[in-house]
This record gives structure tokens, C-alpha cells and sequence, in this order.
């Protein structure tokens, strides 16, 4: 594979790439090629670092929103990359999971069409697979779901409108950034018909050094809360499937308390 | 990358790998490891031969029903895995796409645990996610859908609990392995409230050198079934976020026919 000749295609200057969940062993070897390639790389606060020391001989500008940095607006990102490509730079904006999954790269590439910069998308493996997948949970098996349903859980009106309408447990529900929503989740859902003892993980820092898997069901949800810090990436699998968590023997146990935690025992970094 | 010493958990003889859409560049970094030390390969009729050449040592074993082959049934390929890792082999078992979205990677994985074989899961591009991305659509997009509903569409019974609760356009649908039941899925759409208007999008061969992609609307989805053949992958995918592809000028615009088709002018293999 490394003997081939590169295939970037040298119209595009511009790659919206998905980081996958965090272990740089989850890169494409499409994103590898890019990162390896690039002049500038406009990264998330979530993309760690290993992964942006692939990049070395690029720039590196995070857009992260913390507290006391300068913030970058949605505006100032697309201003970079649309200026770093008419230089002719190779740009990574290089995004957390998948670009399209939750990401907001479909209006930076509206942004990058509107300018006339050529621009190409790379698949990442996303949280909302990797995440509950790591923890030994299919999100979808037979028998028990042969659908799943991701949702931004960042504020209520984002995923009311499809959890109040969906029949309860017709398909595996997975929530990312919605941990702090967990209650108006919890509710919605619990007042849609859904079980309470419907069982739920929580992923937290999926494929990651810290990764860690939280069991309960929906009823006991809030007791997740402690142990999970704000700026920790976290999703919510909720349905019959986080049960084979215990089968599979990667995830801790259904526990009688309803709540453990213990690190991941799958290979990683 | 390249640089480091390898990974493996020694403990893990059984690999479930996610292959991605089928552009070896879109394999992950660990799949590939995993693949060059492989022993023993059984994969899908979906994996293409240039990501199963990056196995060369390995002996390849297809577990695809096709007509006039030996049918391997899931418990053939359970004991083969099995057998294997009990001789110290180290064994990938290659998925279209991942293991665990639609894949029946749970159920094997449900065998290894039985049987006492340590396993290991790698995570991969999802078909469900980068088919459409790689025509321009972004499964999530703001204001147009905060959530994507995957489900599989190998016979009604699968979709149709899922599709007649949710609410009618509430998030954007992406069916697999469903472009035989398309009638089935269109009237079960209509029938719950969905616009025969909503924009639809078939993407055959996603990521491959015939990827094409068809544009048209619930009511004209018939219209799309001369020109793919039964043994290629498709992805469907419903919602207002189709209309996107036209901007980001990937795929082919909304035609006034609802049937246009063009191959694919992202960077491929």
C-alpha cells in the first residue's frame, strides 16, 4: 500500500477529513495521506494530539471554543481555509469522527463550493459506531434491532421531534453530546413508552487511553453523572443491544447497583 | 505511523474488521496491520480484491452465497474462525463496511465469546455514512436534519415498525440492502405522511470506480431500478439533505426527469 503512487486528485485542495474517534490507528489511510501532505491543518478541540503529529509539516490552528481563548467563528474558519487554498495551500480541516455525522462539515463545503474552491470529502469512522462497537456493543443485531438511530443530543429540540414519534425500542437509539441533556432524554423517551428499565451505556472517551463504558437503563441514567468530566466525549447507547455488552465480555457487566465503571480492555494506544 | 511497533494484543487471535465502502484508501490504519499479519482471511463477497491483496500471506476463504458456489453457512464460518485461532492463527474476519451496522458482526462475535476465542473488534467506515457522503450529502446538515435513521431494508419487517412510527421527516434515512424492496419502502413511506416529493438518493458502488449516483424523489424511486444490478451495493438515502448534493456539485443535480446518473468525480482509486 505505501509503494502506491499518491492519488490525490490535485484539484482538490481543500479535504474535509474524519479524524474517527480518537486512536490514530482509526485514521483512513486516506486521512493519513492527507495529514502527512498538508500545508494547513484546522483541527477540533476533540482530534488529540498524536494525531495532529502526523501532520508535521503543517500549520496547526484549533477552532475550539474554550474558555479564554480567542474564539473562532464558524465565518473565521471558512475565511482560512478558502485563503490557505487560493495561496495554494493543501488544507486538512480535519474533524472529529465523521465530517457529515453530526459534524457540520456540510456547511463548511457549502461555504468552499460558494467560493469556487475545489474541495474533496474523506469518510471517517464514526463515534456513533466506534463508540458503542468498543464497548461490545453492536448497534444493530439480529433479533434485536435492525436499525439505528443517531441523534445530536446537544438541546431538546433536536432529537424531540423523531424520539416522541419513534414506537419505543423499534430501533437502538445512540445520542452524541447529549450527556448533558441525559434528563430531557430520559424523559422524552420514558414518556414515549419507552421502559424504564430499558438498559443505556455510556461511552466516554471511546478508543481512547481513557476510555470507559458506563451500564444502567433509563431510570438510572442521572447516576452517571459524577464521573464524567464536560469536555469528555461521551454517547449514549440506548436498547436491548448494550445487553450484549456482559456476552461479549469487552464492557463491564450489567451490575445490580446498575452503575460501574472499569477502562477498556480492547487493543489501543 | 509506520514507525511503531506493532499494537496486537497478543491476546486477540480473532480480528471482526470493518473493510469500509470498498476504496482501500478508506480502510482504517489498524484494519490494515491487521490484514498484513493475517494468517487466515474469511470475507465478504463485497470486499474487492485490492484490499484483500494487502493480506498476501494469508489463505482467503469467501463466505458469499453466490449461485453454484459451496454455501458457507454462518456456522461454518463460526467453526473455520474458531478452529483457527485454536491452532494460534491469527485470523481477520473482513465486513463490508462495520462490523456491527447491519453487519451480523454481534452474532459472531457471540460465537468467539462462546467458544472462549479472544476477539478483538475493528471499527470501520460505515457504507451508511460515506455512500452518500462521497455523492455530496451529508447525513446531518442544521436545519435540515439533526439526526440519521440507518436501517436495513432486506424485507419490510426490518423497516417498517421503525419508518410507520417516526415522525415524517424528522431525520434522514439511509436504508441498506434495500433496493429490491423500494416499492415496499416507498409506500410505507407515503402512507406514514411522507411527501412523495422528498428529495431520494440511490449511491451504487460507493467509493468503487463505478460509483453512480441516482437523484429523484419517493414517488419516481422506481425509475432508478434498469440501470443497477443485483449484486452491486446501494444505499438510499431520503430527506431534504439530497437537495445539498446539488450544491456541493459532487453528484448530479436534481434533473426535471427525477433520473439522471453520472459517475462519481471524487478522488478514487
Amino acid at each position: 500500500m505505501t509503494d502506491r503512487p499518491s492519488r490525490v486528485d490535485s484539484a482538490a485542495l481543500v479535504s474535509l477529513v474524519g479524524a474517527g474517534p480518537g486512536d490514530p490507528e482509526l485514521l483512513t489511510w486516506r486521512a493519513i495521506q492527507r495529514l502527512q501532505m498538508a500545508d494547513l491543518v484546522l483541527y477540533d478541540g476533540l482530534v488529540p494530539r498524536p494525531v495532529l503529529q502526523l501532520a508535521a509539516q503543517a500549520r496547526h490552528v484549533s477552532v475550539a471554543r474554550r474558555a479564554g481563548d480567542k474564539v473562532l467563528t464558524q465565518g473565521d474558519v471558512n475565511d482560512q481555509m478558502i485563503a490557505a487554498a487560493r495561496r495554494g495551500e493543501r488544507v486538512v480541516r480535519l474533524k472529529a469522527g465523521d465530517p457529515f455525522v453530526l459534524g457540520r462539515g456540510g456547511e463548511e463545503a457549502l461555504a468552499l463550493a460558494a467560493a469556487g474552491v475545489p474541495f474533496e470529502i474523506v469518510p471517517g469512522v464514526s463515534s456513533a459506531v466506534a463508540a458503542p462497537a468498543l464497548a461490545g456493543i453492536p448497534v444493530t443485531h439480529r433479533g434485536m434491532a435492525s436499525g439505528v438511530l443517531i441523534v445530536s443530543g446537544h438541546d431538546e429540540s433536536a432529537f424531540a421531534p423523531a424520539l416522541r414519534s419513534l414506537a419505543p425500542h423499534s430501533v437502538t437509539l445512540v445520542v452524541l453530546m447529549g450527556f448533558k441533556m441525559r434528563e430531557s432524554l430520559r424523559d422524552v423517551l420514558i414518556a414515549s413508552g419507552w421502559r424504564s428499565i430499558t438498559p443505556v451505556a455510556v461511552v466516554v472517551n471511546a478508543s481512547r487511553p481513557m476510555q470507559r463504558t458506563w451500564i444502567g437503563t433509563l431510570e438510572t441514567l442521572d447516576a452517571a453523572s459524577p464521573v464524567i468530566e464536560d469536555d469528555e466525549p461521551a454517547a449514549i447507547i440506548i436498547g436491548e443491544v448494550v445487553t450484549l455488552a456482559t456476552a461479549l465480555d469487552i464492557a463491564t457487566p450489567l451490575a445490580s447497583e446498575d452503575t460501574t465503571w472499569q477502562p477498556m480492555t480492547t487493543p489501543r494506544l
